[in-house]
């Protein structure tokens, strides 16, 4: 289970403590130092009645393909972490907001996933997002239990 | 081996072949029907200099991400032809120019590339075109044979 990082701004733990590891590694300037984990998390996080408001009909917005990177980027993290595998995210997304993410390790497949209406990326609650990346997570270690030796081929 | 397609016009083979039918399938207008094979394949085609004279910090041309997209998507399809498996190819390219392709059957990885210098894709003659696609082709098909079940599993 996840605990979301709490109100008093305590340290984000589980999948979503990976995910605020992921933002801040890519925080070359240190701008977001001064921010708590759940600021850095807030972004995730959309009402329903907010994202039926954003066009889908525009360009992708290149901070929220960043979100979107950085999500695929912690689950990836997470995977590593439980398996010992190392693996490479690999983004594809159109400008209409269509695309595929693949996570793989050695020649294995350990995640593949099709995006849609990628300008309306978030997740209802923080633990909706938690929830979800840890999902993945869950269901990428049993790929790889099942494959360890793909996952390993480095051919 | 491949043949190239001919100075007289004639049609491509092999790889070339495959290449040629992507290239048209993509072309929902119709606009290249009165081409010949040659003259679809020659942007595929760039001497050392040309290639020299590309400047690579400029942001890729979406021509140019359309013939990298192209090639490889042409190798997915002379994969399938070999093997019978389903494949699925993903690029994700940064605005520099660099980046990664991944083409997958069910869990397996059958080709994984680094792209760097994007702009500056091509090849010295139609005979490097065809031999580097049906190289990755011959390379792909090992890989579903040694892991026939990977490619099948669809979990």
């Amino acid at each position: 289970m996840t605990a979301p990082a709490d109100a008093a701004g305590g340290k984000a733990e589980g999948f979503l403590r990976d995910l605020v590891d992921q933002l801040r590694a890519g925080d070359t300037y240190g701008n977001l130092d001064r921010l708590p984990d759940e600021a850095l998390l807030s972004p995730f996080v959309l009402t329903r009645e907010q994202r039926r408001q954003i066009a889908i009909a525009c360009d992708i917005d290149a901070l929220v393909e960043g979100r979107v990177r950085s999500f695929y980027q912690a689950v990836a993290a997470s995977i590593e972490k439980a398996t010992g595998a190392v693996t490479t995210t690999v983004l594809d997304l159109n400008h209409e907001g269509f695309g595929r993410v693949v996570i793989f390790a050695g020649r294995l497949v350990v995640l593949s996933d099709v995006l849609r209406d990628v300008q309306r990326f978030g997740f209802n609650t923080l633990e909706d997002l938690g929830a979800r990346g840890e999902a993945f997570v869950t269901a990428a270690v049993k790929h790889v239990d099942q494959w360890k030796e793909v996952a390993r081929d480095d051919s």
